[in-house]
């Protein structure tokens, strides 16, 4: 007799026959023994605990029939993000925003409503592959567009629009992170950014405009967001709290056309995003707690972020090379020439310290493995100065 | 020129590009002017707010780095979970438990995961529909199974079962609510339970049991869960802390084989439940406060059960008859001959109340307008007793 597994194997849907691994992760990887520059964790001592344990209080005793009965998620919440958006200028409706939990949720939904197996999905080289690894479970076919110091190579995605079309291809959307990219830390010129809305209503295709790290800029002057450029409807803003309010909460949000959102609802397994949580985090919000709050994360990232750059200039060989960002999580080093990512890595580890090298950054085997992604949201100065001198010292095991 | 939603739409993958409304709602409702006995909201007078708000005091001053950061579902609920099941005599190991954002998302994407367009799924008649509709929503064709005074039908079940075998056809799940059945409020006997056992492993057809009322026993003898007499693997166990906490927290949880739990953590889109709210569940559910507040549930609800039935008696016509539940959120009232359902509930709407049709309960059109389903969870003993002597009013304006 053939036993219940073997049965039940029968039963499955074709999308999940297969079994993949687990596209998340990261977690305790932090609580290893080595000081680890490998993920975008937030910083925990800027978690503010006193004003989000006064935000769960007000909840609870002025809302809690409110929030803690069956309810659709909480209105104000998109009132506020409907209002950050339209203060950069972006003409936004309450109705075309909706909360997930957290962004990722939106950009793992996002290939749900738009890829048919074979579709063609644009994406940067490198990016962000939490999300593009979603993109590829959808099924599509991916086609990257490179990056540069100014961001995605905008003639090259027009190359790219323009052979597709003449093999009769419309892609079901363009990927981007304009602003403090990940993993590289560049952000998209204006030039750019006018040229990439231009393409997406020229060629109908959607831009995907994962613009988590927008809010922390610490040197330079905001750029309009593509979503504030677009006239036609093509872009599709994809926000966050994760990185100016606390991950664990799981908020993020998506600004699109209504009909986007519409096919958004009918994916999101669970309906709107719970009312205790959304009321939470818009308590907490309210008041300019949370400009106040943003403001004293840009300080303090800077703050990381010089630590890393002045570390990484005098612990790193020469050959070393990386544009310094301004604003973001990451600072993105490309290596002397010959010296393999991995090789380093392994070398760092022995050491007790770690990164994310750039192969983790591309959706080809075979690249990336010239740079490496250095997180300085996490750990402290102090660490971040330690891990800078234990990689800069595994150079020269290799 | 075409518009851009026209040009938008060709873009969408086939599962989306018709709209269907979305299947959640009910928030609300409850706020219009009249009394509503429609919905199985949880009643607000009994969320332990003092104790929840020092569960999220206590995550946020101990646990601020590991509940606000990036991280997996807090394993400690999943532990009580586990603890839980085990003592009621399930083997479960925490493995085989996912948590999810309330137990309708599981509902949701368990259709995700066994459904391909065509494929039957066997369901009772009447059903909740908020999970029901999922699984239409995924390409299921259904095959209703009755519920009488015992619970499903588990003889006509083994005839559906034994057609479709003939027939080649293997269904894919038996969704079913054997404990305060919702929305009749009926319990599966011990002998169908086994029956039912019976049957999913020699046709080797899932049972989702979707026990949501199970903890709110106020009379008689728990039964073992199906999950409990099951030997080899085919019950996927659907639980919640809506019923039992706060529907507002959303959060519920599913018990299954490994193979099972895989593919849903596929299918889910944001990975695992956020680590802020379930360590504030499993902060408020430790040192035996949830057991506590369950104990005092069930006194609450016993007595406005109590309360509804003795208004119907009182009030309604001789000929509407119904069985006392013994735990749950719903009273089953069988109209008198001839009395329509939704003419009644335009007839109470006028006169200030609502429940909800038997027809609301059904897959199929043209079942149900002889039944409706009255709630005594959310409203108070005052309101209850008004809401249905003026229901019992309507029967005279028809």
């Amino acid at each position: 007799m053939t036993s219940t597994a073997d049965r039940l194997i029968d039963l499955f849907a074709t999308r999940v026959r297969e079994v993949t691994p687990p596209l998340f992760g990261a977690a305790g990887e932090a609580a290893r023994p080595v000081i680890s520059l490998a993920y975008g964790l937030a910083d925990p001592d800027l978690f503010p605990r006193a004003e989000l344990m006064a935000a769960a209080a007000e909840v609870l005793a002025y809302e809690a029939a409110e929030s803690l009965n069956y309810a659709m998620s909480y209105p104000g919440l998109t009132d506020q993000i409907v209002e950050r958006l339209r203060a950069e200028g972006v003409a936004a409706q309450p109705e075309q925003v909706l909360v997930g939990y957290g962004s990722g949720q939106i950009l793992a939904l996002l290939p749900e409503i738009f890829v048919d197996p074979g579709d063609v999905v644009i994406i940067e080289g490198p990016s962000f592959l939490g999300a593009v690894k979603r993109f590829l479970q959808s099924g599509a076919r991916l086609v990257t567009v490179p990056v540069d110091e100014h961001g995605m190579d905008v003639a090259a995605l027009a190359d790219v629009l323009r052979r597709l079309a003449a093999e009769g291809r419309r892609p079901k959307f363009i990927y981007t992170i304009p602003t403090f990219h990940n993993p590289t830390g560049v952000t998209l010129s204006l030039e750019r950014r006018r040229q990439l809305v231009a393409l997406a209503a020229e060629y109908g295709v959607p831009v995907v405009e994962d613009d988590a790290y927008l809010d922390l800029r610490f040197a330079g002057e905001p750029l309009p967001s593509l979503a504030a450029l677009d006239q036609e409807g093509w872009v599709i803003r994809v926000g966050t709290y994760s990185k100016i309010l606390a991950p664990g909460l799981r908020i993020g949000w998506v600004y699109a056309r209504r009909e986007i959102i519409d096919r958004l609802l009918m994916v999101k397994a669970e309906g709107t995003t719970g009312p205790f949580i959304t009321r939470v985090v818009a308590r907490f919000s309210a008041a300019g707690r949370l400009e106040r709050h943003i403001a004293a994360l840009r300080q303090h990232y800077a703050a990381k972020c010089a630590v890393m750059a002045a570390a990484i200039r005098r612990h790193f060989p020469a050959g070393a090379r990386f544009l310094l960002p301004s604003g973001g999580f990451f600072i993105w080093v490309t290596l002397p020439a010959g010296v393999s990512a991995n090789a380093l890595l392994a070398a760092a580890r022995t050491r007790g310290a770690e990164f994310l090298p750039g192969t983790a950054c591309f959706a080809e085997p075979g690249h990336g493995d010239d740079a490496i992604r250095l997180a300085f949201s996490f750990q402290s100065s102090a660490q971040i100065e330690e891990g800078i001198a234990r990689i800069g010292a595994a150079f020269n095991d290799l």
